[in-house]
């Protein structure tokens, strides 16, 4: 039984890691760090009584080293690194569910986080968590970058097909996200009568997303990414065009993903739904070309807090420690 | 590791049985009977792909009573009798997720649901599955009546208490739905502009499931119930109104509930909401006594799917076969 | 052409009342009192560009009397009594669509409220600004006190059948709202993911409409009113169950509002939904006598922001100044 | 006044045009054709009682020639042309709401909508009703297509910044729908928890309204085309992602919809929201520049139903009859 922290536990990520967590056969919630200390957590989380017995506490990294073999951060940007580093430092395996490890250019973080790069040295020795493409670094990895949701559902679709893309045309790229991805700070935006039966679009050409997405697709495409937020609490759909510079055929392109126990792609013409996979570590991919324009279109699909984040770092768990990959993730969509 | 089947795999019933069913660990699906023979179950809900793979297949008694230990059933109202007779007889167990087992009463069963009672010897064998109230009848049982949504929601919170009840003033539940309880048949009211941003009551009076609640609480009570919809997917929130003839204090009633894995009670005063409990095996309460009125107000809520339909029924198979209660039902509400 | 004042011009209720009055063919807005001063109106409320060019100002009675015919309030609770107080002074017509006039009860106001009740004397020179029972007061009225969402969706279905009540037995009411009735002031729990897909019932037994509700139906009826608040911005689904003590005919009684514009009695039987009021100041009520148990259960729809505030505001501006009621109220439910 | 027919009665389209045409001080609703005949309108929609009373009618030439000076068609994809011909010969100014008369070319009429294209003659006496830009021509028409809302919501914003894309980049177009648009016709995948929580895209490259907005953007730009629907009643919220060849100053250029009573474009680096326009005849437009990329990013929105239908239906109206052009529709979004 792996014993298992999480710090920041009561944000949408830390709590749908808690959840996922509870379900694990073989790992064991031992601390849970949040700014409520003295509380129960099942006391500020309704939803664990009866299943979670544990108080909140505060960030002592000799305390938590003790404990647990493994902690997840899930904190806002900027907040995770310095607080790792003093569990690196005594030895545990640190997974950030946030952004803090996922940039290696010091430079775009900065530019895009307005944040200060503190720490460029664990950086460099973390492991970017997508699990198809980084398994055999996260093996032995002892900090993971756990991927962000919108650069999941991009990524995952866009890697294998990349190289095919004419350079000089930014593949276009509107993902459409439920609102639990702003996380639970209150913010007029997101006030119910403020967001329902209501869209928008923002931080078009300068979302934080923007170089972890560049960079995992290879550092040398741009994309045009117009991040959109939609009347409904979980799912990313994301709708990519690429002009490619020639003919392929992604079907076949595609197969290096049919091993992959959570990525599934779809026959030519067929499209995914957040139905598809919400509540679920699935990210669903189809595609298709358009011979009246030459352009490919992708459309991808995961659950932002499971497949984007949260089932995404148990999986990285379980790899890390050499459960099978589903272990604690093997349930379907929610469907409705 | 038991043989299950469904009969009725992809109405919303029993998919979400098949939902919950991947994820147990002791028990497996072995045969899906469908309209839709010869297809794939994940073709038809392409959430189960990369976890399912298994046809769909007619009616066969002789067949069905081979493959499996133990056969769920999940239709239309007086369509599971004929079938589940068949396979009672070879010797399978039977579990309705349906009405068909519910009433013991053939008057009322006629008399709220149309329909003729056709195998009254087989209702009365059965046996009515809401396990914190007929777990030990539940062990022995070949006949499994999986008790209703709306029922579950009020049978509950009310069973405990009703005996102090004024018996000449019915007992008021506003009890409001989400869609999905009203399954999967295309139906203009649930077309989703005439549903989205509406609410609406209906069978006031007359609902199917009065005399499933009225049984269940002791046969001398009445209900006043009239079920409403609301425009969200799952969960049902149940608002009883009792008028006590003496002063009682629930909280010490309530600790009936203390051992029940899957009942909460809420200090007096705190009250439910369906985010406690969505997609989860839960059933919270809360009440408080209203000393202007005289009046005892209940609120209880569950998610209508699991812990009103699939989850309940994976109770009782566990129950039945001796697992721990909460194999494959250990998993916290959903938040958000 | 009126001149017309807003206090309060950004909150619901506020910029509701605007979005009427703007087509409104015989009233003007000519102030738009709010904090955000100095601000045009119409960069804090897009929805108003290119038809409101008017600038927020700060509340000077001075000013306000010399430009205004009459000012509606939209303020919390407790906050228009003594802004109210300095324009009656200075001769302007004063319509308040917040709570301070509506209680004629200073002590039922203060233990609801939990506020002092600073202007009795203005209280009781007002008019409860519910038309159809007080139109020819307010043709005359200084001071109108225009109604809650909730009491109206309750007071114009019970106030003509109350008096058959079992005074002994409380008048149940369950009614459920859409979450703009909470207002726009930010709140965990109308943060949309805590909301969506939600529903909860609050303060069950102490809401402060209950003292309005119970004033308006005549004084001597108890109801048991449990509001509840479910997914969608705008609407009240209101359900009554009421206990008579003989034989009686609804239909009849409610021929008293045959001639209202905006009452709509549907057929016996017939329910209904917030779909056939949104976005318009209709009232629809529905009702059934229920022989099984003895009930009468009625079910009332409103828009909460329109028929519930703003519109009923409206009409009691035309009722005051001589305008045909339904003068730019005349539209429709916007269905879906 | 004058006398307005709807066929189509019934519908999305046919219901929202007669919710406005009721608001309308200077036309009046004098037949109303639909399929139901020999039902009172406002029995089958019941938002209209006590406003509307007329009863469904058959499609009899003679005798709506006889009663009407306009009809509008709302009709589905083929069905408008021969009937439109028979009010036509008559000498009744036709408006149709639908697609019949939108795409000059044959072909890809044909091609796209999969249908024969029977009254070429009438299609080339149409005049497109959009109306900033086909004013003049309206105001003689005597057939007026009335545009789509995808159409809408597309060439507002790019007719005037067209002709500065690269020609050999497609412009991609995103567009997000409310459920609406799909109109009320029952189909899985519009079932409220098939719907509700989830999003998809469709028709990628293939959508019917492809060759309505090529041949208005000026008939020698491609458009990448995705229309994606999202859980909302009502809306459009369109991305365009367009090349430029050259630097360009869209406020400039976007001053031609200064005078525009209906055409709001923000400063740039601001973006509409659905919310800004719900229930109302307003087209929005925002636009930043991307200097990391080179493409300009435009959102639009509009609500589907009243800027996206029926209202720009009612202004093509208040243009050919000399009405002021905001008469009935002088109304702002809806917010919350």
């Amino acid at each position: 039984m792996i014993k298992v922290g999480i710090v920041g536990a009561i944000g949408y990520a830390g709590r749908e890691f808690i959840r996922l967590l509870v379900a694990h056969p073989q790992a064991k919630l031992v601390c849970a760090v949040e700014m409520e200390t003295g509380k129960k957590l099942q006391d500020v989380l309704p939803n664990l009584r009866k299943l979670v017995d544990i108080e909140l506490e505060i960030f002592d990294p000799d305390v938590i080293a003790k404990k647990c073999d493994v902690v997840f951060f899930a904190l806002p940007a900027g907040k995770s690194m310095p607080l790792a580093s003093e569990l690196v430092k005594r030895g545990v395996i640190v997974m950030d569910l946030g952004s803090d490890f996922r940039i290696k250019d010091a430079e775009q973080y900065s530019k895009f986080y307005k944040l200060e790069y503190t720490h460029p040295e664990l950086v460099s020795r973390s492991v970017y968590g997508l699990v198809p493409w980084y398994r055999e670094q996260i093996k032995q990895a002892d900090i993971v970058a756990v991927p962000g949701c919108f650069p999941i559902s991009n990524i995952l679709p866009l890697r294998p097909l990349v190289q095919y893309a004419e350079p000089n045309v930014p593949i276009v790229i509107d993902s459409i996200s439920g609102v639990s991805g702003a996380g639970r700070s209150l913010n007029e935006l997101f006030h119910f009568p403020n967001m329902n039966e209501n869209m928008r679009a923002y931080r078009i050409g300068n979302h934080q997303h923007i170089p972890e997405i560049e960079q995992e697709i290879g550092g040398k495409y741009t994309v045009q990414f117009t991040p959109h937020v939609a009347p409904l609490t979980r799912g990313i759909l994301s709708t990519i065009t690429l002009r490619p510079t020639k003919d392929i055929n992604p079907s076949e392109i595609y197969k290096c993903y049919d091993d992959e126990p959570f990525v599934r792609v779809l026959p030519q013409g067929q499209f995914p739904e957040i139905n598809y996979v919400r509540n679920s570590n699935f990210c669903d991919i189809g595609w298709t070309y358009d011979d009246r324009t030459g352009n490919i279109v992708i459309v991808c699909a995961i659950d932002n807090l499971v497949g984007g984040t949260a089932g995404m770092g148990i999986q990285c768990l379980n790899v890390r420690f050499g459960f099978p990959e589903d272990t604690g993730l093997r349930f379907p969509g929610m469907m409705p």
